[in-house]
């Protein structure tokens, strides 16, 4: 089975479970919009990348470990979209959560795949219980504080900010994580694969920062100059789009030189590479790493 | 160390790792806010309660369970209090998270606690990978959907709702969490301790929905009457107060007489009659188990 379809189906196992008579109706829908269909699944699809790259020996796993990083990026969408947050109406071309359904069923819907990544992770660590601390304690270190998604949202409400370490924390952990389960999911060492993880990070940050500067909201899925309007650190701001660009080869090109020695590692550059081109806004793509 | 203690060293401890250097300063101190001086502790006092009745052959690991639950349950209080849902300006006598810091640093608070509930589980089940993974499955279940807290808040976005089963996705499972863990972490089977944690969350939910009824804001800590102005389901609305006290006491007794058999027993019992008299309001206390 293609990464692609391992996704697809692992999330929507654990939505089944999520779901049925039990389950009030419109939490049940609002966490499958947020979920379904996906954007590109750049971290799951990293994180299985790493774990066939280190032999992938219990893919099950492998599989939780890929579906519980996206539903914790899926939930960060969720609750940075909410009003008090960057009250942005449109999220992968259709209404937000707290637009299709409401408020508190958004604030619902971010919690409620919080935990449900946590449940994945336990349904499938209990047969692999020597495997598991150390997943939940990645995936929790990438979405909580001081160092996770949680804490580099937080950044955002204080008045001195460091741009290294507010990109690290809100992009760069859950990349981290990406990379790091991967290989633990496999039984593999997770710290040969941190700086891999960290140099997608900030390379997606970049790019991020480079659409958002320069797509329509259109072309984008969701609204545009976001980090303009709310005072956001941003690198096109700080470098210029030329340097932002120049920047993200340079930190494609580290990505893939940091990839560690193992079987699977030319597969793995193809991966990295084919996912570096998505990155590149089309016009400086030329040379992508 | 007597259960209090035990309960606040470990929670002031994995604040200590969200907090430090490396974290925003606000969301640091707002978790500490949500967290610190805490309330009765009453779900991870019967968690502890459980697991020495079990024999308790793993004090870290009890501590964890417990702080874990008591995360999560501080975690909803914040969340609840949003202005999307209760729109609760106090909160244990004290301004509310939301008030005291701002919504956005709020949901942040609600997610990093349930995150970091996990992250506690995950750091002292390192070393008993045995009882990880129904640890972590346990309080997933009584967190998410469809039969936990986020499915309780849930049901009060529907127009149709059981009374029953939103109490016990709202209220019971956490409680049911409480004394399942307890036993999990002590390495003992979970299932004879579901009936004890249902009945003690019914009970509670009943006490609350009395005292919602019986007490002045004052006396309560947070607003009054939150439930008929919200056209909530209320066992007072339901019962009236004398019809609402008997169902207590019988829900009580019955707690009671569920405890299994083990070496543990009769100072588990002395405990839940203990807590049992804190729930029953003043001038009907009497009689209760």
């Amino acid at each position: 089975m293609d990464f692609s379809r391992r996704i697809e189906t692992t999330l929507e196992a654990a939505m089944d479970r999520a779901s049925g008579r039990d389950a009030p109706p419109k939490l049940a829908a609002a966490m499958r919009h947020a979920l379904f269909p996906g954007g590109a699944r750049v971290r799951p699809q990293l994180s299985l990348a790493v774990a066939a790259a280190c032999g992938d020996d219990c893919p099950e796993l492998s599989d939780a470990a890929a579906a519980a990083i996206e539903m914790i990026h899926c939930a960060s969408l969720v609750h940075d979209d909410l009003p008090c947050f960057d009250d942005a109406d449109v999220r992968r071309g259709k209404p937000s959560v707290h637009i299709a359904f409401s408020q508190p069923i958004a604030v619902l819907v971010g919690d409620a795949l919080i935990v449900h990544a946590f449940e994945v992770l336990a349904r499938e660590g209990h047969f692999q219980p020597g495997r598991l601390a150390a997943l939940v304690g990645a995936l929790a270190r990438a979405t909580g504080v001081p160092n996770g998604i949680c804490a580099g949202q937080g950044w955002e409400s204080e008045e001195k900010i460091d741009l290294s370490s507010y990109h690290q924390a809100k992009t760069g952990a859950l990349f981290v994580a990406a990379t790091t389960m991967g290989a633990l999911a496999a039984g593999a060492e997770p710290a040969p694969w941190t700086e891999l993880g960290a140099r997608i990070g900030e390379a997606f940050q970049v790019a991020d920062d480079l659409r958002d500067a320069l797509l329509t909201e259109e072309e984008l899925g969701k609204p545009v100059g976001q980090d303009e309007m709310h005072q956001r650190p941003n690198a096109v701001t700080a470098l210029g789009v030329e340097g932002a660009v120049a920047s993200l080869h340079d930190i494609l090109g580290g990505a893939v030189a940091s990839i560690p020695d193992c079987p699977g590692r030319a597969a793995l550059v193809k991966i990295v590479q084919m996912q570096a081109k998505r990155l590149v806004p089309g016009q400086f793509a030329q040379s992508a790493a």
